[in-house]
C-alpha cells in the first residue's frame, strides 16, 4: 500500500499557526514563514489574537495567498490555551461558533473566506481522544458552513467526529513531533518529543508525504495518512526547518497544494 | 408636519440591549423584558457577553420572536464599556466586525439572522458626534453585510456616516432619557438625566412616535425622527416601565413593530 | 464528644462571598446580606471582580464591620471560575498570590486588613481532594502573610494542606448544601443536593454550630467540625435564608463571630 | 549649574520595562538587557504580564541583582495599554493600588520588595500633563508603602502630584526618545521621534547624567534633570543599544546604580 503511494503521491498541505500575539504588542509573527507555507491557522481571539492581530494576519495570508483558516483554543490567555479547561460540549460548540464568526467576518474586510477550521493546543489534544468535544467542534464547523475543511489529528476521534458530523475532514501529521506506536504525538514532557534536526524533520515529512507512514520514536513504521503537514513557528529554528522542510519536498516531487484546491 | 404624523403614524420598533452578563454568572437577564420589545441588541463579548450568554439571548429572542442585532462596545469589561477608548478609526472597525461576526455565527445556531447593528455605552455616545469612528462602524457593517440596519442617535454623525456607507439607517429616540435643545442625551451626571415617572416617558414615546418630536429638558419642542426606541432593561423599575409604555403606544393606535419588516 | 460541645457551644463564623461582579456594571452585590454575616470572601479579579468592585465590597465590609478574606479562583470569567482549569501547582501559587496580594494592597485604602482566604469554586472543590493544589494554595497564603487563616471544606485536603505549610486554619461547613456520607457535598447535578427550606437549613446550621455533625442526604449523622458556615448569597431567597439562619443560631444561643477574633 | 554636575556627577540609575507578555506564550523577555541596566518595570497584569510572568521576572531581577518596580497600565491588553482609557482618578487609585499589590505579593515568593513604580504607556504619558491622573497614581503609591519611589517623566505633573502626595520621586530622562523645547517627549508619529543611533543615544545618555540637559530635537538645550533614564527593550537593536549606553557611561565615569540605594 505504502508503495503504491510512493508512485503517485498526493499534494499535499503545510500549515502553521498564526496570529497568537495581541495588537498592541511590539511582538509580531514572523511573516517570512509565510513562504513556505500553504495555509496558516490564525489564532481567534481566546487564547491568543484580537481583532487587530487577526486582521493583520489576514492581510498577510492574502499577499502571500496562502490558504486561511480559524485557530480557536480554550479561552485562557495567560495559559495561551495549553491547559485543559472543563467547558462543556455546548459551551465547546459555542466557543468555536463565535470563534470561527469573528475571524470569518474579518476575511471580509479582504475578501477572503475561511478555508478550514483548527483547533489551538490543549482544545485540539483533547478533541484528539474525547469524541463529545471532538463532536461539539465538527457540529460548530457544519452549523458555521459545511463547506469548511476541520483538521485533526490524524487518527483521532477529531476525524471521526468530522466524519459523522458531515463535514469535509483534513488529516494532520507532525514534522517535528515524535510520535508513539499508538499514533499519538509524544508527550511535550518527555525526551525527544520534539525534532529540532532539520534532516530528521524532513524525512518524517516525505515518508509521511509519499507513504503516510511515520517511524515512531520506538523505531517501529505505524501509518499516518495526512492531508496536512504541521510546522511550528515558535520552536527554536523554525524558519530554517521550513525552508528546508519546503524545499525537500520540492526536491522529492511532492507537490505542497493549499487545502481546498 | 408633525400633525401629519399624528394623521397616520409609522409603526416603530421597541428596543433593549441585552446579554450583558457572563455566562457562568448566575445574574441572568430579565426575560420579562421580551414580552415588550420588538427587538433585542446582544452584547457582543467585548464589553460583556461571552458566547453561551450570546447563545441564550438568542434562544430567547426566538423564543419571544423579538428581532436581534449586535451590540459592539468598546473591549473594556471592567468598565461595561460606558467608558471611552481611544481606539483609531481601523481598530474599531476591525473591532466591530469581529463582535459583529461573532453574533452572526451564533445565530445560525438558532436558524437566525441578525437585523440590526447598534453601538454600546461609550462607543455609541462617541460615534455619534465623532464622524471617523461613526465611518467605522458604518463600514464594518458594511462590509459585514449592507442589508444590516444601522441603529444611532437620530440627528447624530452615527446616522450620516450609515447614509454615507450606503447602509440602512433607523434613528433611535429614547423613552426614558431627557435631551438637550440640540438633541443630545442629557448627561447622566446632570439633574433630570433618566426619566424614571413612567406617565412621562409614556408621553415622550408617544410624542416621538406620532410626531417625531420632543419636549427638551429646557421646556421646548425639537424634532426627533425616530424609526426605534429605546427602554433601558437596567435602570430601577424598568419591567414595570417597559410594560406601561407598550400598552400606552398600543391604546394610542401606535403600531410596536420590529425592525426591517 | 458532640454532647460536650452542646452544653458549650464555640462562636462561629458566617460568611458569604461578595463582589462578584465589574465595576461598570449596574449589577451590584446585595448590601443586605452584609447584617448577618460576619465576615464576607471578596472576589479578586480572576474569576470576577475588578479593583472598583473589590473597592466598593471593602468599603461596605468596614461600615458593617465584618471580616474580609481573600475569594481567589481560577482566571476564567466566562465561566465564572466554576469550571476545572489545569493549572500546574506553581501556576496556582503564583495566581492565589497576585489575587491576595491586590485585594490586600485595596484593603490599605479603607484601613483594613485581610483575616482570612478561601478559593473559589471549582479550584475550592479541586483543593478539596487533590493535595499539591491545596498545598500551592496553602504555601501561597503562608508566603503572603502565615497570620491568615485559610478556610476550606471540612474534613478535606485543603485543611490538612493547610496544617502541614504552617498556617491556621478554619474547616469550613455548609447550610445550604446536602452532605454525602464521606462528608463531601452532594453534587449540584445531583437532586436535592442545595438546601432551599430555610429550617432545614437552620436545623443544619444548629448542628453543625452546636454538634458539629450534619444529617447526610441518605440520613445518617456524621462529623462535619467547623469554625465557619457558608451561607450563599446567590441561591434563590438567600437573603430570607441568612436572616432566618443568623436569628435562628442567636436564638439558640449560638455566637455568631467573625473570625480572628 | 550644569558645569558643577559634571565635575561630580551623580550616580544614575537605568531602567527598562520587563515581563511584558503572558505566561503561556514562547515570546520571553530578552534575559540579557538585565546585565545592562540596574532596575526593570514589571508589568502587573492589565495591560501586559499575568502571575507566571511576573513572578519569572521576578525570579530574574533577583538572579541578576537589578532593583524591581511595578509598572501597572490601563486594563487593556488588545491595545497593550498604549491608548487613553478615560478611567476616573478613584478608578485610577484603584487599579493602581491592585496592580502593585498583585506584584508585591509576587515579589514576597523571591523574598524581594518592590523599590518604585512606573506607569505605562498611555497612563504614564495622561499621568505626565494630567494633574488629577497624577495625583491618582501617587496616592495608590502613598497608600501601598510611602517608602515606594515613584517615577515620572522628568519636569511633569507626575512629579508634582508625586511631591504633593509626599512620595519620594524619580525623575526619569529617555536615552532614545527625542525632546521637543517644552521637555515633552516628541511623539511617535512624527519623524525622529525614536533615536536608533547608539552614539546618539550614549550622547543623550551622557548629557543627561553628567549635566541634566538635552540637545531637543530643534536643536536647543533644555534642562531635564534625571535620577533614572529610561532604556526601551523593544525598540529594534535594544539589547546593543543598552550595552553601548552601558559601557559609554561607565567609560565616562559616571556610576549606574539602582534607585533606592
Amino acid at each position: 500500500m505504502a508503495a503504491e503511494r510512493i508512485l503517485a503521491p498526493s499534494p499535499i498541505d503545510l500549515n502553521c499557526d498564526y496570529g497568537e500575539t495581541f495588537g498592541g504588542s511590539l511582538v509580531q509573527d514572523d511573516v517570512t514563514l509565510l513562504q513556505y507555507v500553504s495555509s496558516i491557522n490564525i489564532a481567534c481571539g481566546a487564547h491568543s489574537g484580537d481583532p487587530d492581530v487577526m486582521r493583520r494576519a489576514l492581510t498577510q495570508a492574502r499577499t502571500h495567498g496562502v490558504a486561511i483558516g480559524a485557530h480557536p483554543g480554550f479561552p485562557d490567555i495567560s495559559g495561551f490555551g495549553r491547559r485543559l479547561l472543563h467547558m462543556s460540549p455546548d459551551e465547546v460548540y459555542n466557543s468555536v461558533l463565535a470563534q470561527v464568526g469573528a475571524l470569518a467576518a474579518l476575511a471580509r474586510a479582504e475578501g477572503l473566506t475561511l478555508t478550514h477550521v483548527k483547533g489551538h493546543g490543549a482544545l485540539y489534544n483533547h478533541a484528539a481522544h474525547d469524541l463529545p468535544t471532538a463532536t461539539a467542534i465538527a457540529q460548530a464547523v457544519a452549523t458555521f458552513d459545511p463547506a469548511l475543511i476541520l483538521v485533526g489529528l490524524s487518527g483521532s476521534a477529531m476525524i471521526t467526529a468530522g466524519e459523522q458530523a458531515g463535514v469535509r475532514v483534513a488529516r494532520e501529521a507532525f514534522v517535528d513531533r515524535a510520535y508513539e506506536a499508538d499514533g499519538s504525538l509524544r508527550s511535550r514532557r518527555l525526551e525527544g518529543a520534539v525534532i529540532l534536526d532539520n534532516q530528521h524533520a524532513l524525512a518524517q515529512a516525505l515518508s509521511i508525504a509519499r507513504e503516510g507512514t511515520v517511524i515512531t520514536y520506538a523505531g517501529t513504521q505505524i501509518d499516518v495518512p495526512a492531508e496536512t503537514l504541521c510546522l511550528h513557528g515558535d520552536t527554536p529554528g523554525a524558519r530554517e526547518r521550513a525552508a528546508v522542510v519546503r524545499q525537500g519536498l520540492a526536491a522529492a516531487g511532492v507537490v505542497v497544494r493549499r487545502l481546498g484546491v
